[in-house]
């Protein structure tokens, strides 16, 4: 997590993952539940969007909150804290110098945080140490290569393109949903099992136009116009024709799906 | 249907089709199941790859399979044959002049045939014609921009997009899947609901990577050589290139991703 960080900081991107959370919260959460009494390590919390939910479904289980900016983990108390959850505390730290000793988790979680890093596989055996053996390492990573829509656009896969590009210069991948089999059994993790969790949005499905292909998605692309266009990654004609074709697949007509994948493997 | 048809003919292609089916039934079929006495059109039926399991899975409905294809119509009939199904009746007919009166059918089913028209609304409002009030009109297709996969690759991406070249000079489209919804309510449908059905295959699913990557996606691709070389579309190294690409996903640390689309809507 030493790597420069993509999305925002500031007060309406962390609206956006709220709402990208809420909108996706039974999707790629509900299958996860802690025993009682288990202690879990959430790496990477974050503004706190998912460890709300993690928390609230698991709530007789201890939850340890880390994240490399002091002020996320500050936000991410508030939210729990509005939501009345004892069960979390938060730690400032680095997932690369971390200050627990071996097999100190029960479990461990990680969620939307690979993508920014220049070494996942790294990062995922230094989790894999923290865990007791027989303690489950969980793992939800979005993929840009699996968005795809109607009617398609080139000005839109350029605009994804450089949102992209900037997340590879600052050391991520955005392809790296796809690639999570291979990268946590590379990590040394044993039965690791993947699946696929796929948001297709239609002109039936208004609830996930609005949350998911306008709030989630495009807000995420639309976010980076100023430094992409400072960057150099793209000319500011071409970046807003794209944003426009990500709003054209919003309308009734239009169709938007994306895939994120979920992993979880154990510890020998 | 009167459109050059891009998947071959030849005894190889038909084994192609068959273990497509074979291995895609539970995905794509398990929710079709069609009331005792019921009268069911399947248009399009080819080599009847879906017709035995259709016909399998709902024993007491009746089902007149059609093709333009008379050759694919006697493979098709083999097929019922071989599997002792007594209730599919075969004939040889144009979907663009089908020999039927309206409201002659409870329920029609459509597999992979729009993505071989130049006029797939207006498939799809003859079909509709056909139906009783009431009655479902059931669509699946495939969409070749949902396939994506690890290692990703710049030359698999051009052997997929040659293939896809050729069915656009036929009068087809490889990007339809996505956009069922869309076309099913531009025919007229009444509540039409898509569901996406992926196919996510890694190293733990060796069947999936014999069955769908190598004998199905794969194979199809590799089964255009010769058309998209002689056509122009593609050089024969880069073709060769992308061959060996996608057989790379198939690899123990390879991952491979493709979504196929199912409608269905009704009459009023």
């Amino acid at each position: 997590m030493s790597e420069a960080y993509v999305h925002g900081y500031e007060p309406h991107e962390s609206e956006r993952l709220q709402t990208q959370a809420g909108t996706l919260v039974d999707l790629l959460h509900r299958d996860t539940r802690y025993p009682p009494g288990s202690r879990v390590l959430e790496a990477g919390c974050g503004v706190g969007a998912q460890t709300v939910t993690l928390a609230r479904q698991s709530p007789d289980a201890w939850f340890t909150s880390i994240d490399i900016s002091a002020e996320s983990v500050a936000a991410a108390r508030r939210a729990t804290d509005a939501a009345g959850l004892a069960n979390v505390e938060f730690q400032q730290a680095d997932l690369f110098a971390l200050p627990f000793a071996p097999e100190s988790f029960d479990h461990v979680f990680v969620c939307f945080v690979l993508e920014h890093l220049a070494r996942p596989v790294e990062a995922l055996a230094i989790l894999r140490d923290l865990l007791k053996p027989g303690g489950t390492l969980t793992v939800i990573e979005g993929d840009h290569g699996s968005a795809y829509f109607h009617p398609d656009s080139a000005a839109a896969h350029q605009a994804i393109q450089a949102q992209a590009e900037l997340q590879r210069c600052a050391g991520g991948n955005v392809l790296i949903g796809r690639q999570l089999h291979p990268l946590m059994v590379a990590a040394g993790l044993d039965r690791v099992q993947v699946s696929p969790r796929m948001v297709y949005v239609d002109g039936s499905r208004p609830d996930l136009i609005d949350g998911f292909t306008r709030k989630t998605f495009t807000a995420m692309i639309e976010g980076v116009r100023e430094s992409a266009i400072a960057g150099g990654v793209i000319e500011a004609d071409a970046f807003d024709a794209g944003i426009r074709a990500l709003h054209r697949t919003a309308e009734d007509d239009g169709v938007f799906c994306y895939t994120f994948f979920k992993g979880v493997g154990q510890k020998r």
